[in-house]
Protein backbone atom coordinates (compact mmCIF):
# COMPACT_ATOMS: atom_id res chain seq x y z
CA UNK A 1 0.00 0.00 0.00
CA UNK A 2 1.76 3.57 -0.92
CA UNK A 3 -0.16 6.88 -0.92
CA UNK A 4 -1.81 6.25 -4.34
CA UNK A 5 -3.42 3.42 -2.74
CA UNK A 6 -7.31 4.23 -1.57
CA UNK A 7 -9.91 2.11 0.61
CA UNK A 8 -13.79 1.70 0.19
CA UNK A 9 -15.57 0.46 2.94
CA UNK A 10 -18.59 -1.07 1.53
CA UNK A 11 -21.92 -1.19 3.61
CA UNK A 12 -25.06 -2.46 2.96
CA UNK A 13 -27.19 1.08 3.54
CA UNK A 14 -30.36 1.70 5.29
CA UNK A 15 -33.38 3.60 5.24
CA UNK A 16 -32.27 5.55 8.34
CA UNK A 17 -30.10 8.36 7.65
CA UNK A 18 -28.20 8.04 10.79
CA UNK A 19 -27.25 4.72 9.97
CA UNK A 20 -25.78 5.51 6.82
CA UNK A 21 -23.91 8.49 8.80
CA UNK A 22 -22.94 6.39 11.32
CA UNK A 23 -20.52 4.41 8.47
CA UNK A 24 -19.18 7.54 7.26
CA UNK A 25 -17.99 8.45 10.46
CA UNK A 26 -16.38 5.18 10.79
CA UNK A 27 -14.97 5.49 7.20
CA UNK A 28 -13.52 9.37 8.71
CA UNK A 29 -12.21 7.92 11.74
CA UNK A 30 -10.40 4.73 10.06
CA UNK A 31 -8.03 7.29 7.26
CA UNK A 32 -6.60 9.35 10.59
CA UNK A 33 -5.39 5.44 11.48
CA UNK A 34 -4.17 4.50 8.06
CA UNK A 35 -1.50 6.75 7.09
CA UNK A 36 -0.23 5.15 4.14
CA UNK A 37 -4.15 4.99 2.58
CA UNK A 38 -4.98 8.57 1.51
CA UNK A 39 -8.50 8.22 0.43
CA UNK A 40 -10.83 6.28 2.43
CA UNK A 41 -14.42 6.58 1.74
CA UNK A 42 -18.03 5.12 2.54
CA UNK A 43 -20.17 3.11 -0.02
CA UNK A 44 -23.32 1.91 -0.06
CA UNK A 45 -24.62 -1.36 -1.66
CA UNK A 46 -28.28 -0.26 -1.27
CA UNK A 47 -30.11 2.76 0.00
CA UNK A 48 -27.93 5.47 0.31
CA UNK A 49 -25.03 6.89 -2.17
CA UNK A 50 -22.22 7.08 -3.06
CA UNK A 51 -22.77 3.72 -4.62
CA UNK A 52 -19.82 0.84 -4.61
CA UNK A 53 -19.18 1.85 -8.50
CA UNK A 54 -19.49 5.63 -7.78
CA UNK A 55 -16.80 5.74 -4.42
CA UNK A 56 -14.34 3.90 -6.88
CA UNK A 57 -14.71 6.35 -9.38
CA UNK A 58 -14.30 8.98 -7.10
CA UNK A 59 -11.30 7.33 -5.65
CA UNK A 60 -9.47 7.64 -9.13
CA UNK A 61 -10.54 10.90 -9.97
CA UNK A 62 -8.54 11.43 -6.75
CA UNK A 63 -5.75 9.68 -8.42
CA UNK A 64 -5.85 5.91 -6.60
CA UNK A 65 -3.94 3.81 -8.83
CA UNK A 66 -4.72 0.64 -6.65
CA UNK A 67 -8.41 0.35 -4.27
CA UNK A 68 -9.03 -2.02 -1.81
CA UNK A 69 -12.69 -2.31 -1.35
CA UNK A 70 -13.75 -3.97 1.86
CA UNK A 71 -17.09 -5.47 2.37
CA UNK A 72 -18.41 -3.84 5.62
CA UNK A 73 -20.78 -7.04 6.38
CA UNK A 74 -20.76 -9.36 9.54
CA UNK A 75 -21.42 -12.72 7.37
CA UNK A 76 -21.08 -13.90 4.00
CA UNK A 77 -24.80 -13.83 3.01
CA UNK A 78 -25.72 -13.25 -0.72
CA UNK A 79 -24.74 -9.41 -0.89
CA UNK A 80 -20.63 -10.30 0.43
CA UNK A 81 -20.86 -14.06 -2.42
CA UNK A 82 -22.78 -11.64 -5.15
CA UNK A 83 -23.55 -8.43 -5.03
CA UNK A 84 -19.78 -6.93 -3.91
CA UNK A 85 -17.90 -9.00 -5.85
CA UNK A 86 -19.98 -8.43 -9.57
CA UNK A 87 -19.60 -4.87 -8.79
CA UNK A 88 -16.16 -4.82 -8.01
CA UNK A 89 -15.01 -6.69 -10.81
CA UNK A 90 -17.68 -4.33 -13.53
CA UNK A 91 -15.56 -1.18 -11.94
CA UNK A 92 -11.93 -3.06 -12.79
CA UNK A 93 -13.54 -4.16 -16.15
CA UNK A 94 -14.25 -0.58 -16.75
CA UNK A 95 -10.75 0.61 -15.18
CA UNK A 96 -7.98 -2.10 -16.41
CA UNK A 97 -5.38 0.44 -15.41
CA UNK A 98 -6.69 0.48 -11.97
CA UNK A 99 -5.83 -2.79 -9.08
CA UNK A 100 -8.93 -2.99 -7.53
CA UNK A 101 -9.03 -5.31 -4.79
CA UNK A 102 -11.82 -7.26 -2.76
CA UNK A 103 -10.54 -8.08 0.84
CA UNK A 104 -12.53 -10.25 3.05
CA UNK A 105 -15.58 -9.44 4.73
CA UNK A 106 -15.30 -8.20 8.05
CA UNK A 107 -17.01 -10.72 9.69
CA UNK A 108 -13.77 -13.27 9.27
CA UNK A 109 -12.11 -10.76 11.55
CA UNK A 110 -10.39 -12.14 14.82
CA UNK A 111 -10.77 -8.80 16.08
CA UNK A 112 -14.22 -9.08 15.99
CA UNK A 113 -14.32 -10.95 19.38
CA UNK A 114 -12.66 -8.38 21.20
CA UNK A 115 -15.21 -5.49 19.51
CA UNK A 116 -17.52 -7.74 21.32
CA UNK A 117 -16.12 -8.02 24.70
CA UNK A 118 -15.51 -4.49 24.14
CA UNK A 119 -19.21 -4.00 24.54
CA UNK A 120 -20.62 -6.21 27.51
CA UNK B 1 -21.02 -10.90 35.39
CA UNK B 2 -20.96 -14.15 37.01
CA UNK B 3 -21.64 -18.27 36.54
CA UNK B 4 -25.38 -17.37 35.63
CA UNK B 5 -24.83 -15.27 32.96
CA UNK B 6 -25.92 -15.56 29.64
CA UNK B 7 -25.07 -13.67 26.62
CA UNK B 8 -27.31 -13.68 23.53
CA UNK B 9 -25.33 -12.95 19.92
CA UNK B 10 -28.38 -11.16 18.02
CA UNK B 11 -27.46 -10.88 14.44
CA UNK B 12 -30.01 -10.33 11.32
CA UNK B 13 -29.58 -14.01 9.96
CA UNK B 14 -29.81 -14.49 5.93
CA UNK B 15 -31.63 -16.83 3.61
CA UNK B 16 -27.89 -18.58 2.91
CA UNK B 17 -27.34 -21.28 5.80
CA UNK B 18 -23.20 -21.19 5.80
CA UNK B 19 -23.88 -17.16 6.37
CA UNK B 20 -25.64 -18.10 9.79
CA UNK B 21 -23.44 -20.87 10.38
CA UNK B 22 -21.10 -18.19 10.33
CA UNK B 23 -22.97 -16.28 12.98
CA UNK B 24 -22.58 -19.36 15.28
CA UNK B 25 -19.17 -20.29 14.85
CA UNK B 26 -18.59 -16.65 16.14
CA UNK B 27 -20.76 -17.13 19.40
CA UNK B 28 -19.01 -20.43 19.94
CA UNK B 29 -15.75 -18.54 19.60
CA UNK B 30 -16.60 -16.41 21.84
CA UNK B 31 -17.97 -18.30 24.74
CA UNK B 32 -14.13 -19.89 24.75
CA UNK B 33 -13.01 -16.23 25.44
CA UNK B 34 -15.68 -15.19 28.24
CA UNK B 35 -14.90 -17.23 31.28
CA UNK B 36 -17.28 -15.18 33.21
CA UNK B 37 -20.57 -16.08 31.41
CA UNK B 38 -21.88 -19.99 31.40
CA UNK B 39 -24.25 -19.59 28.78
CA UNK B 40 -23.37 -17.98 24.71
CA UNK B 41 -25.65 -18.47 21.82
CA UNK B 42 -26.21 -16.59 18.49
CA UNK B 43 -30.11 -15.69 17.27
CA UNK B 44 -31.34 -14.22 14.92
CA UNK B 45 -34.47 -11.66 13.88
CA UNK B 46 -35.37 -13.18 10.59
CA UNK B 47 -34.85 -15.65 8.13
CA UNK B 48 -33.06 -18.26 10.55
CA UNK B 49 -33.18 -19.82 13.88
CA UNK B 50 -33.22 -19.77 16.91
CA UNK B 51 -34.91 -16.28 17.37
CA UNK B 52 -34.33 -13.65 20.02
CA UNK B 53 -36.89 -14.76 22.08
CA UNK B 54 -36.52 -18.64 21.71
CA UNK B 55 -32.44 -17.83 22.67
CA UNK B 56 -33.32 -15.80 25.37
CA UNK B 57 -35.85 -18.78 26.48
CA UNK B 58 -32.88 -21.07 26.19
CA UNK B 59 -30.47 -19.51 28.88
CA UNK B 60 -33.06 -19.04 31.38
CA UNK B 61 -34.00 -22.81 30.57
CA UNK B 62 -30.76 -23.41 30.96
CA UNK B 63 -31.01 -21.46 34.51
CA UNK B 64 -28.93 -17.76 33.72
CA UNK B 65 -30.52 -15.54 35.89
CA UNK B 66 -29.13 -12.36 34.19
CA UNK B 67 -28.74 -12.01 30.36
CA UNK B 68 -27.19 -9.80 28.10
CA UNK B 69 -28.35 -9.26 24.08
CA UNK B 70 -25.46 -8.05 22.00
CA UNK B 71 -27.09 -6.70 18.26
CA UNK B 72 -24.37 -7.83 16.11
CA UNK B 73 -24.89 -5.14 13.85
CA UNK B 74 -22.94 -2.86 11.83
CA UNK B 75 -25.03 -0.06 11.90
CA UNK B 76 -28.27 1.95 14.05
CA UNK B 77 -30.88 1.26 10.94
CA UNK B 78 -34.27 0.12 11.93
CA UNK B 79 -33.42 -3.37 13.42
CA UNK B 80 -30.92 -1.93 16.11
CA UNK B 81 -33.04 0.86 16.81
CA UNK B 82 -37.00 -0.68 16.78
CA UNK B 83 -37.07 -4.25 16.51
CA UNK B 84 -34.37 -5.90 18.86
CA UNK B 85 -35.14 -3.69 22.08
CA UNK B 86 -39.32 -4.56 21.65
CA UNK B 87 -38.10 -7.89 21.12
CA UNK B 88 -36.16 -7.69 24.76
CA UNK B 89 -38.73 -5.71 26.18
CA UNK B 90 -41.27 -8.08 25.52
CA UNK B 91 -39.14 -10.94 26.93
CA UNK B 92 -38.38 -9.04 29.94
CA UNK B 93 -42.05 -8.16 30.64
CA UNK B 94 -42.69 -11.80 30.52
CA UNK B 95 -39.49 -12.70 32.53
CA UNK B 96 -39.42 -10.30 35.73
CA UNK B 97 -37.47 -12.10 37.50
CA UNK B 98 -34.74 -12.43 34.97
CA UNK B 99 -32.45 -9.25 34.16
CA UNK B 100 -32.33 -8.89 30.91
CA UNK B 101 -29.41 -5.99 29.52
CA UNK B 102 -29.36 -5.19 25.93
CA UNK B 103 -26.26 -3.94 24.91
CA UNK B 104 -24.93 -1.11 22.32
CA UNK B 105 -24.96 -2.54 18.73
CA UNK B 106 -21.56 -3.61 17.60
CA UNK B 107 -21.07 -0.45 15.26
CA UNK B 108 -19.96 1.75 17.94
CA UNK B 109 -17.22 -0.25 19.16
CA UNK B 110 -13.82 0.90 19.06
CA UNK B 111 -12.49 -2.70 18.01
CA UNK B 112 -13.84 -2.46 14.65
CA UNK B 113 -11.01 -0.16 13.11
CA UNK B 114 -8.81 -3.05 14.06
CA UNK B 115 -10.96 -5.34 12.74
CA UNK B 116 -10.67 -3.70 9.40
CA UNK B 117 -7.30 -2.83 9.24
CA UNK B 118 -6.80 -6.50 9.95
CA UNK B 119 -8.43 -7.48 6.44
CA UNK B 120 -5.84 -5.02 4.47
Amino acid sequence: MHQHTGLIVAAHGSRRAESNEEIKRFAQNLATTLEQIHFVAPAFLELATPSIADAIQNAITAGCREIIVVPYFLAAGRHVIKDVPAIVAQCQQENPEIKIRLTQHLGVSQGLQAAVRELL
